[in-house]
């Protein structure tokens, strides 16, 4: 039996790779998996062989010590592979297959999965509806930054491309459809982007960008990205996005600029819990996207809220941050009769057409996102980039298998 | 020309039944009318005698000098009538035609309009989208608590009765068509509710026993209603709904013990900015409510939120609350996938099949919420009781036309 | 190990009560099992024995000779019961739970089951999407109106009662889980039935009054049944709805008589392709229904056609209707713009919050069909009372299970 | 006061250029103009002069002959024009503007268009809901091939450009907004074209090219369109399209060497009541397209039928088409759970957001149609090509302004 060498978050800063235990049908116990998870049997499950294994924003809440994940955790939920086993109860996946791999575990037979709802999945937790690879809170399945993975509920969760040769061609590309993607793609439908719309995205990481190259594809007539990163607004420049640069001040000004109007129809909001405040120097101001985006989103609109909220924030600089509590202009809102969609993004529910999509050149992900491939050893370094905001999407090559 | 009893907001706490100018085809100079819409033409408009006439919990928000409202604003926004005068414009309404008055005005010319969100109309307020009779910052348009009111675009906002001996018979049911049935339906549609579901609606004054009552209609399986006001939990009683009194703590451990779970499939609001704390003795604690419906609706569930939330409130007890910036838990509801829908009502959208099934006998909204037929003149001691948590509906009968 | 008594159509018009085998979790060879499917392992399957197990209008097409089903098949599809042996694969499914079968039989892991799509299984059925019990061209699935019958995957499929005790009390809401309320309320769903709708249905057979029934449920505000059989337009009569007979001609004049107009808002088929011509003595005239529908249906309505109609019908008048096409005035429902929604119900999609409102009380689904229990021997005599019109809908009861 | 010349039909094949009348505001009598339409006022209207005025497909239907269309009927439903007076009654359009003139006539006051359903306008047609310029029985209005032309309810149905010069410098793009760019995209949109959906359009004419242009713009992967006219065909493959030749037999086994499988995910007939049978030398088989749709639309599917099926067709070649009666093989259609959406696009519900999609240069409908300019006098040549089946659509501009 092989090894598993996988990436592991150690403490506050601190990620490094080990040697761990090469999966089984069974949930091990280990770090932060509940005791209700501990030795469930997992014969309808795969084990993946990563070809592609992407580093997260949402990686990076937990690497900088801004959640209550556990040392020993292995990371990583941006998984796409090879089975290169299947359990007795799986029908449909076969060895050899080449898939991608959800990012949320869901069941396939709780009413949620039932209901299309597999991002709020009733079984995989016994914590909390939701469950994902190698984080914190999500039901102690280990992270795929590794070797090897096991995937649960295979036949449900697996995304098969149909030709493997076409599908390395574009693996960059396929890469982005556990997670990436289709968050950034949820997020604009949840605003409400169709053809024609007017967008704006707030923040310009990686999801933003896909947020972005999504609101292109689903019709958007002007697409703008804030951020006070420079490169990252670059990027989004080089592939057709207007700009702008909140160090500036409120983006409303700058929107009238761009638009002739201050208002975008639409408004996503790609960054989160960890927002800092417009101007130069802006400090950690967890509401202010939010405020700045019920502003600049017109009467009617919507808010797509991909980026990560919390419920518990160690790092937070106030006591009601600290449990998730932020400060809303909801009266704002209200007159506006905004509406505001949070959450995770179900994967399922997108991840087959924006493959087609990909499969078919009708859109460029990866170009959006600028992904750069890394062998798995170099893991820390890619945090680290990534932390210091390198307006790149980082992907682990764990076994040499990408060609760029 | 007959002149125009009005009721007449005074002053925080003062409500006054005055005489007033009998209304023209044009929006005249007067309390709180924009300089930009004075002297506007309304040759499309309708002069309404109102047979039934409400008064809002939202009117008393401005009473109680909760908001930035004149002097001198003639009150009312649920109007419902005959029509005794159009302007040469109008090719559908006709004189004697018995309607109900949607409280939103809208123009039915602009981007919204067009678009079904007459809520937001963009051309009947020239200082925000939207627009309302006797309502502050909505146009300025003069309100209905009066023997005339002059409607304008009467041919996209009235919705006209098919039979006016019929529509007399249930005028009280009818009167509930020009905001608070349509506020509370939306409220429910806004939450998701549909066949079968668990809905929990917060605040029982007429709003929430609208919602309640729209929610029975939606085919709910369970509809239970919270307050701190026993008389409005007993109305709610009356036509089938559970009930929790949120003096004695938190809403989900009652809910647990309805149900047999501590959540509900769909949260409603019908509170809004005035909310008071859990527990005896509850202080005014704006976000409450929002706090609590996440903690009581499920995973992946909406909340509607009819309530009222304001950009201002000059009576608010902390500085965050005065520019209607509230502490919300946002952390909550994201880990659990909320949807949260604000915003006033569209009544456009819902009126006309509402109305259908008023006059088919298929609701029984009036037995809701409990309507008490006044005079105009009695108008200040109607608003007196109401504000004093009466279970009860105020409906002003200026011309003495209702029989009950 | 137990026999297994089953209702078995051997030859058009004869169906009798025969000894079969016990259910193992496999699929055997038999009658109408397409070889792909023979041998098949069902580890994710289910043992039920039927509390209730209806017998559907469906049905008695096959039992009719109007399709190409094969002697020895095993009817039923309506089946409510107690889940007695799971398979090695199923995790939710226990023993003892009382349980609803949807008459679709779906896999939960195909692309079509993914999409909620679960009438149209890519999976269950090797000669076409779609699986069912006990019905020709359905995958050979043995049917349930027998002692004991196979579910496979149990826990995709089936639904739970909360409570044995309340569910018993209701069996006979609740046996109309399996199809023909999920049937009805999809006809009218798709439809566009909503809060305030007018409604025609084409038919008073059990479809046609549970597509009542769920009208009324939706909130529909005159529900109008049309038949040629006056004991089916006594039962639509009995529970509020309004009715037509078509015996005396085209429906339009008869509706422009309840309603003041000639049209309705929503029109459902629940007659299918047997259907027979307006006026007395009408003859067999497959297109009828649909022509009649679009002229009583207002422009911009909708037809749902949850009435059967078949690919292949070797017992037609004519060669047209023998390979299932028929003359239908298209031009005239493109001129109202009308859209048509045919196909089997995804029962999946409704079933759990129908039963909710049945668990409620919220909706009399028993009431507005009529059932009638008879135990599993005579099932022959259901048969023929049933093909003679009789106003019930009949329940086998092959345990003695039932109190009534 | 100007003359106006205008193209008028003269009966089957023949097409004039005539002097006619500069319009009143005031619908006055006139070939097709029904009784109760004669002498309306129509003081809400504005006389537009078109810049670009398009010939239709569905004009040719009445050239053809196969309609009851009345000698002496000015032609003419797609404009494009500048404003140069406006009634008493219009406040938001003003002279100047540069419009968009939906093919549908609307009034803005009615329950249809309340609804968004503009296209079965109740009140500008005396005898079915829906109206248009210079058509058979859409209400007797003068068509707009002509040098001006009345537009009433302008307010209601003009779309404004917001910018005089850049909407000149695109005008054969926004051109396409009148009519068969919505209703190509409205073809998509009923047929569930999104993100990643495999698409088959029956027929390449301006309406098939502009639904496939519009299929592209909704995302869908691979956009296949069949015809029997290799110079439309080879239009459609100009811009990326996927194509398919008829006359080489049923389309199933063409789409699944396109595309690995012979189904596609969305079908949308373009052709309409006048299609041709496959194979060489195809005779008028009208029912022809909608069961090839049927064959090659997979389960679940849904239809978009914007192609016109007529209620009256007196040049069909038998008597159930003279009536609008066609086999169709609604077995089929029902086997697989399809939804078949008929009837006129509702142009208001897309023309803006298309209208922001051209301006912003995210699609190219000009490109897509090839469209083809000619002055007024020319409009007989522009007809008798385009009815010889001419890869163009062509534009009449009957003052000069176009550059090209």
């Amino acid at each position: 039996m092989p090894g598993n060498k996988a990436v592991v978050y150690e403490g506050p800063g601190r990620v490094e790779v080990v040697d761990t235990d090469y999966p089984e049908f069974e949930l091990k116990e280990g770090p932060g998996v509940p005791p209700a998870n501990v030795g469930r049997k997992v014969g309808h499950g795969a084990i993946v062989r990563p070809v592609a294994t992407n580093i997260c924003g949402s990686d990076q809440h937990m690497v900088r010590g801004r959640t209550t994940a556990p040392p020993g955790l292995v990371l990583g939920h941006e998984i796409t592979g090879e089975v290169v086993e299947v359990g007795p109860d799986v029908e449909v996946v076969k060895v050899g297959d080449l898939v991608s791999v959800p990012f949320n575990i869901a069941c396939g037979r709780c009413r949620n999965c039932k209901a299309g709802d597999t991002h709020i999945c009733e079984r995989v937790n016994p914590e909390q509806p939701g469950g994902a690879y190698g984080y914190v809170d999500m039901g102690g399945w280990p992270g795929g930054q590794a070797e090897y993975v096991l995937v649960p509920y295979a036949d449900w969760n697996l995304l098969r491309f149909p030709d493997r040769d076409q599908a390395m061609e574009k693996i960059l590309d396929l890469a982005m459809l556990a997670d990436i993607f289709p968050t950034g793609y949820h997020g604009c439908v949840s605003a409400g982007v169709t053809s024609g719309s007017t967008v704006y995205i707030a923040g310009a990481g990686p999801v933003g960008l896909a947020a972005a190259c999504s609101a292109q594809f689903l019709g958007a007539a002007v697409v703008i990205v804030g951020d006070l990163n420079k490169d990252r607004l670059a990027q989004a420049h080089s592939f057709g996005c207007e700009t702008v640069n909140v160090a500036d001040g409120d983006p409303g000004e700058q929107i009238d600029h761009i638009l002739g109007v201050p208002e975008v129809d639409c408004g996503v909001d790609a960054v989160g819990f960890e927002a800092k405040g417009h101007g130069p120097g802006g400090e950690e101001a967890p509401a202010t996207v939010l405020n700045s985006l019920m502003r600049v989103t017109r009467a009617g609109g919507r808010l797509g809220i991909p980026g990560l909220y919390v419920t518990g924030d160690p790092g937070a600089k106030d006591e009601a941050a600290k449990e998730g509590s932020l400060s809303i202009r909801l009266g704002l809102g209200w007159a506006k009769a905004h509406a505001f969609v949070t959450g995770q993004c179900p994967v399922m529910r997108y991840h087959r057409k924006l493959m087609m999509a990909i499969l078919n050149d009708r859109v460029q992900i990866a170009n959006a996102v600028n992904p750069t491939v890394l062998p798995l050893d170099q893991a820390p370094h890619g945090y680290e980039e990534f932390d210091h905001g390198a307006a790149r999407k980082y992907v682990l090559d764990p076994h040499g298998l990408i060609n760029v």
